[in-house]
Protein backbone atom coordinates (compact mmCIF):
# COMPACT_ATOMS: atom_id res chain seq x y z
CA UNK A 1 0.00 0.00 0.00
CA UNK A 2 1.29 3.25 -0.93
CA UNK A 3 1.40 6.27 1.48
CA UNK A 4 -1.40 8.03 -1.09
CA UNK A 5 -3.51 5.22 -0.48
CA UNK A 6 -2.82 4.76 3.07
CA UNK A 7 -4.10 8.34 3.50
CA UNK A 8 -6.79 7.95 1.70
CA UNK A 9 -7.97 4.91 3.63
CA UNK A 10 -7.44 6.73 6.90
CA UNK A 11 -9.77 10.11 5.44
CA UNK A 12 -12.18 7.53 4.46
CA UNK A 13 -12.22 6.27 7.35
CA UNK A 14 -12.38 9.35 9.64
CA UNK A 15 -15.51 10.17 7.21
CA UNK A 16 -17.04 7.29 8.02
CA UNK A 17 -16.35 8.15 11.99
CA UNK A 18 -17.03 11.51 12.03
CA UNK A 19 -20.95 10.87 9.83
CA UNK A 20 -21.93 7.71 12.46
CA UNK A 21 -21.15 10.52 15.18
CA UNK A 22 -22.68 13.20 13.52
CA UNK A 23 -26.25 11.32 13.41
CA UNK A 24 -25.45 9.42 16.37
CA UNK A 25 -25.13 13.21 18.55
CA UNK A 26 -27.47 15.01 16.39
CA UNK A 27 -30.03 12.79 16.59
CA UNK A 28 -30.28 12.95 20.34
CA UNK A 29 -29.50 16.94 20.59
CA UNK A 30 -30.01 18.89 17.39
CA UNK A 31 -27.98 21.67 18.86
CA UNK A 32 -25.01 19.28 19.44
CA UNK A 33 -21.70 21.30 18.97
CA UNK A 34 -19.15 20.46 16.33
CA UNK A 35 -16.44 20.31 19.10
CA UNK A 36 -18.96 16.94 20.89
CA UNK A 37 -18.98 16.07 17.34
CA UNK A 38 -15.33 15.56 16.63
CA UNK A 39 -15.00 13.98 20.18
CA UNK A 40 -17.70 11.45 19.55
CA UNK A 41 -16.02 10.72 16.60
CA UNK A 42 -12.10 10.18 17.88
CA UNK A 43 -10.61 13.02 15.52
CA UNK A 44 -9.48 16.33 16.57
CA UNK A 45 -11.37 19.43 15.44
CA UNK A 46 -8.95 20.40 12.63
CA UNK A 47 -9.41 16.93 11.28
CA UNK A 48 -13.22 17.50 11.46
CA UNK A 49 -13.12 21.13 9.95
CA UNK A 50 -10.99 19.69 7.19
CA UNK A 51 -13.53 17.39 5.82
CA UNK A 52 -17.02 19.22 7.11
CA UNK A 53 -16.37 23.24 7.18
CA UNK A 54 -20.06 23.18 9.45
CA UNK A 55 -22.40 21.56 11.20
CA UNK A 56 -25.07 21.83 7.96
CA UNK A 57 -22.29 20.69 5.56
CA UNK A 58 -22.22 17.30 8.19
CA UNK A 59 -26.07 17.26 7.77
CA UNK A 60 -26.04 17.75 4.10
CA UNK A 61 -23.36 15.15 3.24
CA UNK A 62 -26.20 12.77 5.74
CA UNK A 63 -28.86 13.98 3.32
CA UNK A 64 -27.30 13.23 0.54
CA UNK A 65 -26.44 9.58 1.33
CA UNK A 66 -30.54 8.85 2.56
CA UNK A 67 -31.76 10.29 -0.44
CA UNK A 68 -29.24 8.68 -2.70
CA UNK A 69 -30.78 5.62 -0.50
CA UNK A 70 -34.19 6.63 -1.60
CA UNK A 71 -33.46 7.13 -4.88
CA UNK A 72 -31.49 2.94 -5.26
CA UNK A 73 -34.72 1.73 -4.04
CA UNK A 74 -37.37 3.57 -5.62
CA UNK A 75 -35.50 3.29 -8.85
CA UNK A 76 -36.29 -0.08 -8.72
CA UNK A 77 -40.04 -0.19 -7.90
CA UNK A 78 -41.93 -0.72 -11.29
CA UNK A 79 -44.20 2.06 -11.20
CA UNK A 80 -45.69 1.61 -15.14
CA UNK A 81 -46.99 -2.33 -14.37
CA UNK A 82 -50.33 -2.47 -13.00
CA UNK A 83 -53.18 -0.71 -12.09
CA UNK A 84 -51.55 2.95 -10.38
CA UNK A 85 -53.26 2.24 -7.09
CA UNK A 86 -51.36 -1.14 -6.87
CA UNK A 87 -48.55 0.69 -8.03
CA UNK A 88 -48.61 3.40 -5.60
CA UNK A 89 -49.07 0.91 -2.85
CA UNK A 90 -45.65 -0.97 -4.05
CA UNK A 91 -44.04 2.48 -4.20
CA UNK A 92 -45.23 3.80 -0.69
CA UNK A 93 -44.44 0.46 0.97
CA UNK A 94 -40.77 0.66 -0.51
CA UNK A 95 -40.89 4.20 0.63
CA UNK A 96 -41.27 3.66 4.39
CA UNK A 97 -38.87 1.14 4.38
CA UNK A 98 -36.28 3.96 3.25
CA UNK A 99 -38.25 6.42 5.28
CA UNK A 100 -38.22 4.33 8.60
CA UNK A 101 -34.31 3.90 8.28
CA UNK A 102 -33.08 7.24 7.56
CA UNK A 103 -35.75 8.46 10.40
CA UNK A 104 -33.24 9.84 12.39
CA UNK A 105 -31.43 12.09 9.19
CA UNK A 106 -35.00 13.30 8.04
CA UNK A 107 -35.42 14.93 11.82
CA UNK A 108 -31.86 16.29 11.90
CA UNK A 109 -32.56 17.96 8.35
CA UNK A 110 -35.43 18.85 9.18
CA UNK A 111 -34.06 20.48 12.36
CA UNK A 112 -30.36 21.96 10.74
CA UNK A 113 -31.78 22.26 7.32
CA UNK A 114 -35.32 23.66 7.63
CA UNK A 115 -38.43 21.85 5.86
CA UNK A 116 -38.51 24.19 2.70
CA UNK A 117 -34.92 22.52 2.02
CA UNK A 118 -35.73 19.30 2.76
CA UNK A 119 -38.79 19.66 0.87
CA UNK A 120 -36.95 21.26 -2.29
CA UNK A 121 -34.15 18.67 -2.34
CA UNK A 122 -37.09 15.31 -2.38
CA UNK A 123 -37.64 16.86 -5.89
CA UNK A 124 -36.27 14.03 -8.06
CA UNK A 125 -38.62 11.20 -5.59
CA UNK A 126 -41.57 13.53 -5.54
CA UNK A 127 -41.42 13.42 -9.65
CA UNK A 128 -41.63 9.97 -9.37
CA UNK A 129 -45.21 9.79 -7.94
CA UNK A 130 -46.29 12.74 -9.84
CA UNK A 131 -45.90 10.42 -12.99
CA UNK A 132 -47.43 7.93 -11.16
CA UNK A 133 -50.06 10.12 -9.54
CA UNK A 134 -51.19 11.64 -13.41
CA UNK A 135 -51.64 8.28 -14.61
CA UNK A 136 -53.81 7.12 -12.22
CA UNK A 137 -56.03 10.42 -12.85
CA UNK A 138 -55.75 9.40 -16.64
CA UNK A 139 -56.87 6.28 -15.90
CA UNK A 140 -59.69 7.05 -13.36
CA UNK A 141 -57.84 5.70 -10.38
CA UNK A 142 -57.04 8.80 -8.00
CA UNK A 143 -59.75 11.64 -7.83
CA UNK A 144 -59.14 14.46 -11.01
CA UNK A 145 -61.31 17.23 -8.72
CA UNK A 146 -58.14 17.94 -6.47
CA UNK A 147 -54.49 20.06 -8.02
CA UNK A 148 -52.17 17.45 -8.88
CA UNK A 149 -49.62 19.41 -6.61
CA UNK A 150 -52.04 18.88 -4.13
CA UNK A 151 -51.95 15.26 -4.40
CA UNK A 152 -48.15 14.76 -4.66
CA UNK A 153 -47.66 17.14 -1.26
CA UNK A 154 -50.56 14.87 0.45
CA UNK A 155 -48.62 11.93 -0.38
CA UNK A 156 -45.52 13.52 0.89
CA UNK A 157 -46.91 15.22 3.95
CA UNK A 158 -48.66 11.77 5.62
CA UNK A 159 -45.21 9.74 4.96
CA UNK A 160 -43.23 12.16 7.14
CA UNK A 161 -46.01 12.64 9.47
CA UNK A 162 -46.17 9.27 9.85
CA UNK A 163 -41.96 9.02 10.56
CA UNK A 164 -42.35 11.90 13.45
CA UNK A 165 -45.37 9.59 15.18
CA UNK A 166 -43.02 6.60 15.13
CA UNK A 167 -40.58 8.58 16.21
CA UNK A 168 -42.32 9.64 19.00
CA UNK A 169 -43.90 6.71 20.11
CA UNK A 170 -47.75 7.46 18.73
CA UNK A 171 -47.71 4.99 15.73
CA UNK A 172 -46.07 1.38 15.60
CA UNK A 173 -43.23 0.92 12.75
CA UNK A 174 -44.80 -2.41 12.28
CA UNK A 175 -48.39 -0.72 10.94
CA UNK A 176 -47.21 2.19 9.79
CA UNK A 177 -46.58 0.85 6.51
CA UNK A 178 -50.15 -0.45 5.55
CA UNK A 179 -51.66 2.45 7.53
CA UNK A 180 -49.84 4.93 5.12
CA UNK A 181 -50.95 2.84 2.10
CA UNK A 182 -54.82 3.10 3.17
CA UNK A 183 -54.51 6.53 4.17
CA UNK A 184 -52.72 7.68 0.98
CA UNK A 185 -54.86 5.78 -1.35
CA UNK A 186 -58.07 6.87 0.63
CA UNK A 187 -56.80 10.88 0.59
CA UNK A 188 -56.41 10.59 -3.33
CA UNK A 189 -59.74 9.25 -4.16
CA UNK A 190 -58.75 5.61 -4.25
CA UNK A 191 -59.44 3.04 -1.30
CA UNK A 192 -57.72 -0.17 -1.10
CA UNK A 193 -56.62 -2.19 -4.15
CA UNK A 194 -59.26 -4.55 -5.41
CA UNK A 195 -62.27 -2.64 -3.38
CA UNK A 196 -64.32 -3.09 -6.70
CA UNK A 197 -64.77 0.77 -6.52
CA UNK B 1 -60.72 59.85 31.93
CA UNK B 2 -58.32 59.99 34.22
CA UNK B 3 -54.25 59.46 33.71
CA UNK B 4 -54.26 56.13 34.83
CA UNK B 5 -56.87 55.38 32.28
CA UNK B 6 -55.12 57.30 29.93
CA UNK B 7 -51.75 55.23 30.39
CA UNK B 8 -54.14 52.37 30.47
CA UNK B 9 -55.03 53.09 26.82
CA UNK B 10 -51.73 53.96 25.35
CA UNK B 11 -50.19 50.92 26.42
CA UNK B 12 -53.01 48.89 24.73
CA UNK B 13 -52.69 50.98 21.94
CA UNK B 14 -48.90 50.34 22.03
CA UNK B 15 -49.54 46.10 22.65
CA UNK B 16 -51.80 46.50 19.08
CA UNK B 17 -49.29 48.65 17.49
CA UNK B 18 -46.32 46.20 18.05
CA UNK B 19 -48.26 43.16 17.75
CA UNK B 20 -49.04 43.80 14.17
CA UNK B 21 -45.58 45.26 13.31
CA UNK B 22 -44.02 41.81 14.61
CA UNK B 23 -46.74 39.89 12.19
CA UNK B 24 -45.48 42.21 9.25
CA UNK B 25 -41.98 42.13 9.63
CA UNK B 26 -41.84 38.44 10.52
CA UNK B 27 -44.26 37.38 8.03
CA UNK B 28 -41.55 38.84 5.22
CA UNK B 29 -38.41 37.66 7.83
CA UNK B 30 -38.77 35.54 10.30
CA UNK B 31 -35.42 36.77 11.60
CA UNK B 32 -36.07 40.15 11.95
CA UNK B 33 -35.27 41.73 15.13
CA UNK B 34 -36.40 43.10 18.11
CA UNK B 35 -35.12 46.79 16.61
CA UNK B 36 -36.91 46.48 13.60
CA UNK B 37 -39.87 45.46 14.96
CA UNK B 38 -40.14 48.26 17.60
CA UNK B 39 -38.84 50.88 14.08
CA UNK B 40 -41.95 49.14 12.67
CA UNK B 41 -44.49 49.72 15.37
CA UNK B 42 -43.29 53.48 16.30
CA UNK B 43 -42.61 52.87 19.50
CA UNK B 44 -38.95 52.57 21.58
CA UNK B 45 -37.00 49.50 22.45
CA UNK B 46 -37.21 50.15 25.98
CA UNK B 47 -41.54 49.85 25.67
CA UNK B 48 -41.13 47.39 23.15
CA UNK B 49 -38.91 45.40 25.95
CA UNK B 50 -41.44 46.67 28.62
CA UNK B 51 -44.59 44.75 27.37
CA UNK B 52 -42.01 41.62 25.19
CA UNK B 53 -39.00 40.24 26.50
CA UNK B 54 -38.20 38.38 23.74
CA UNK B 55 -39.34 37.88 19.99
CA UNK B 56 -40.28 34.29 21.38
CA UNK B 57 -42.61 35.86 23.84
CA UNK B 58 -44.37 38.48 20.90
CA UNK B 59 -44.65 34.90 18.70
CA UNK B 60 -46.73 33.30 21.61
CA UNK B 61 -48.88 35.63 22.02
CA UNK B 62 -49.50 36.25 18.90
CA UNK B 63 -50.24 32.68 18.54
CA UNK B 64 -52.45 32.38 21.66
CA UNK B 65 -54.53 35.11 19.98
CA UNK B 66 -54.87 32.72 16.73
CA UNK B 67 -55.40 30.02 18.92
CA UNK B 68 -58.35 32.05 20.40
CA UNK B 69 -59.64 32.98 16.74
CA UNK B 70 -59.99 28.77 16.28
CA UNK B 71 -61.68 28.47 19.67
CA UNK B 72 -64.37 30.89 19.43
CA UNK B 73 -65.08 29.65 15.74
CA UNK B 74 -64.57 25.91 16.80
CA UNK B 75 -66.76 26.05 19.36
CA UNK B 76 -69.30 27.66 17.45
CA UNK B 77 -69.57 24.38 15.12
CA UNK B 78 -72.25 21.40 16.34
CA UNK B 79 -70.19 18.50 15.80
CA UNK B 80 -72.65 16.24 17.76
CA UNK B 81 -75.30 16.91 15.13
CA UNK B 82 -75.93 14.44 11.93
CA UNK B 83 -73.24 11.84 10.38
CA UNK B 84 -69.80 12.33 11.49
CA UNK B 85 -68.80 12.74 8.11
CA UNK B 86 -70.76 15.73 7.53
CA UNK B 87 -70.06 16.90 10.97
CA UNK B 88 -66.18 16.68 10.07
CA UNK B 89 -66.68 18.16 6.80
CA UNK B 90 -68.04 21.36 8.75
CA UNK B 91 -65.20 21.68 10.59
CA UNK B 92 -62.97 20.79 8.43
CA UNK B 93 -64.35 23.90 6.65
CA UNK B 94 -64.96 26.67 10.11
CA UNK B 95 -61.11 25.77 10.83
CA UNK B 96 -59.86 26.11 7.38
CA UNK B 97 -61.19 29.96 7.40
CA UNK B 98 -59.82 30.42 10.68
CA UNK B 99 -56.32 28.74 9.37
CA UNK B 100 -56.53 31.00 6.03
CA UNK B 101 -56.54 34.37 8.20
CA UNK B 102 -54.26 32.79 10.30
CA UNK B 103 -51.89 31.61 8.03
CA UNK B 104 -48.58 34.29 8.42
CA UNK B 105 -49.25 33.50 12.38
CA UNK B 106 -48.47 29.99 11.80
CA UNK B 107 -45.76 30.30 9.44
CA UNK B 108 -44.32 32.46 11.59
CA UNK B 109 -45.09 30.45 14.86
CA UNK B 110 -43.52 27.64 12.81
CA UNK B 111 -40.36 29.20 12.45
CA UNK B 112 -39.56 31.17 15.79
CA UNK B 113 -41.51 28.55 18.33
CA UNK B 114 -40.72 25.06 16.20
CA UNK B 115 -43.16 22.57 15.09
CA UNK B 116 -43.76 20.57 18.64
CA UNK B 117 -44.63 23.20 20.34
CA UNK B 118 -47.24 24.63 17.51
CA UNK B 119 -48.69 21.14 17.74
CA UNK B 120 -48.64 20.85 21.35
CA UNK B 121 -50.43 24.10 21.54
CA UNK B 122 -53.19 22.69 19.50
CA UNK B 123 -54.32 19.86 22.24
CA UNK B 124 -57.50 22.14 22.18
CA UNK B 125 -58.35 21.83 18.82
CA UNK B 126 -57.01 18.45 18.34
CA UNK B 127 -59.28 16.93 21.02
CA UNK B 128 -62.20 18.07 19.47
CA UNK B 129 -61.05 16.76 16.14
CA UNK B 130 -60.33 13.00 17.67
CA UNK B 131 -63.38 13.39 20.04
CA UNK B 132 -65.63 13.01 16.50
CA UNK B 133 -63.37 11.11 14.74
CA UNK B 134 -64.05 8.53 17.61
CA UNK B 135 -68.27 9.14 17.25
CA UNK B 136 -67.19 8.43 12.97
CA UNK B 137 -65.39 5.10 13.83
CA UNK B 138 -68.26 3.88 16.31
CA UNK B 139 -70.84 4.62 13.61
CA UNK B 140 -68.38 3.20 10.96
CA UNK B 141 -68.51 6.47 8.83
CA UNK B 142 -64.76 6.04 9.59
CA UNK B 143 -61.93 3.57 9.11
CA UNK B 144 -60.97 1.65 12.49
CA UNK B 145 -58.26 -0.22 11.23
CA UNK B 146 -55.89 3.36 11.23
CA UNK B 147 -55.21 3.98 15.08
CA UNK B 148 -57.26 7.24 16.29
CA UNK B 149 -53.93 9.43 16.92
CA UNK B 150 -52.66 8.61 13.72
CA UNK B 151 -56.18 9.76 12.19
CA UNK B 152 -55.58 12.85 14.38
CA UNK B 153 -52.46 13.63 12.93
CA UNK B 154 -53.30 13.14 9.65
CA UNK B 155 -55.75 15.76 10.05
CA UNK B 156 -53.83 18.18 10.99
CA UNK B 157 -51.12 17.79 8.90
CA UNK B 158 -53.02 17.89 5.87
CA UNK B 159 -55.11 21.21 7.21
CA UNK B 160 -51.46 22.67 7.87
CA UNK B 161 -49.61 21.57 4.48
CA UNK B 162 -52.88 23.14 2.83
CA UNK B 163 -51.80 26.71 4.40
CA UNK B 164 -48.58 26.46 2.80
CA UNK B 165 -49.44 24.88 0.02
CA UNK B 166 -51.52 28.35 -0.31
CA UNK B 167 -48.60 30.53 1.30
CA UNK B 168 -46.48 29.42 -1.51
CA UNK B 169 -49.12 29.38 -4.70
CA UNK B 170 -49.10 26.27 -4.98
CA UNK B 171 -53.06 25.60 -4.00
CA UNK B 172 -55.23 28.36 -4.77
CA UNK B 173 -57.27 29.81 -1.67
CA UNK B 174 -60.50 29.66 -2.74
CA UNK B 175 -60.52 25.89 -3.76
CA UNK B 176 -58.82 25.39 -0.63
CA UNK B 177 -61.83 23.99 1.57
CA UNK B 178 -63.64 21.50 -0.49
CA UNK B 179 -60.23 20.52 -1.80
CA UNK B 180 -58.91 19.75 2.14
CA UNK B 181 -62.64 18.07 2.93
CA UNK B 182 -62.63 15.91 0.05
CA UNK B 183 -58.86 14.67 1.41
CA UNK B 184 -59.54 14.14 4.60
CA UNK B 185 -62.81 12.30 4.07
CA UNK B 186 -60.70 9.82 2.01
CA UNK B 187 -57.99 9.37 4.28
CA UNK B 188 -60.07 8.74 6.68
CA UNK B 189 -62.00 6.09 4.71
CA UNK B 190 -64.98 8.34 4.12
CA UNK B 191 -65.60 9.76 0.77
CA UNK B 192 -67.58 12.57 0.20
CA UNK B 193 -70.70 12.93 2.39
CA UNK B 194 -73.94 10.97 0.46
CA UNK B 195 -71.52 9.25 -2.04
CA UNK B 196 -73.66 6.27 -0.59
CA UNK B 197 -71.17 4.05 0.54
Amino acid sequence: MTSATRRRADAERNIEAILDAALTRLGRDPSASMTEIARAAGVGRVTLYGHFPSREALVDTLFDRSLADADAVLGAVDVDAGRADEALARLVRSSWRVLDRQRTVLTVALRVLGPERVRDRHAGVLARVERLLRRGRDEGVFTAAAPPGWQVTAVYTLMHAAALEVDEGRLDAADAAETLVSTILGALGGGPPGSGR
